[in-house]
């Protein structure tokens, strides 16, 4: 089983609020959408944010419907500095997100902060100098300087 | 605010466990890890997953504790066949995973089904021939035949 993620999919309490927040709030593109029904967004390399209703999400897998929300996962966008971090969170704020932590120094070295999306979907927004992506997409991580 | 994910953080009542699963069970690559503590483990494209114990997920964003699991979320990796998703569903199952929709014919026109891992995260595995991934990483999606 190689290792490759094609889509994270939300579980939404209303696709059109949702499409709102990521689509027209973020100005993330959309790559393919049933309006009302679902939505699929770039969000990496290969991989895409699916937006869909909750309990339609819960029927697919048969599954009785979910506590709306990302539970214990934390989705996470790493950015070039800690400048960044304050300008992503505003944004997401503007957009209809709501802050969890404000942006400040991280345990870890770094600087970071949370949101949560309109449904309560976590989302951290961090700036790490000690990750670094190679032209391959490979991933290195050293632990850096509290 | 451009499009990357760079985290898939799962916060998992066992680390040990979750690094069972995901490392010594399905074989994924570990990129940089304190032991017992946190895991990071290469997802994708730029991508990583990110085991981690559930309560200090909470405590990192200043949250009461959670309950464990992806809540109304899901993860999904695509492949290249039906046969694969048996195989990869399987694989999963050997290392330690449900199955929670067995893999079948999907009303969408590909073929899929679900698993949860031992958090009760839910990954789907799906084949579906409409979703194709250009050079450059740029997903396209086309409705495909039932």
């Amino acid at each position: 089983m190689n290792q490759h993620l094609t889509l994270v999919t939300l579980g939404v309490a209303d696709v059109s609020a949702a499409r709102a927040f990521y689509v027209d709030g973020l100005g993330w593109d959309v790559v393919f959408e049933n309006e009302g029904d679902v939505v699929f967004v770039q969000l990496g390399h290969g991989l895409l944010l699916a937006l869909f209703g909750a309990a339609d999400l819960a029927a697919d897998a048969g599954l009785d419907p979910f506590v709306i929300g990302s539970g214990s996962l934390s989705l996470a966008k790493n950015v070039e500095s800690a400048e960044e971090v304050d300008a992503v969170i505003a944004t997401a704020v503007t957009a209809g997100g709501t802050v969890v932590k404000p942006a400040q120094p991280a345990v870890w070295g770094g600087y970071h902060g949370y949101f949560s999306d309109p449904d309560g979907v976590l989302w951290e927004v961090a700036h790490n100098p000690g990750l670094v992506v190679d032209g391959d997409g490979r991933v290195t991580m050293v632990a850096v300087e509290p």
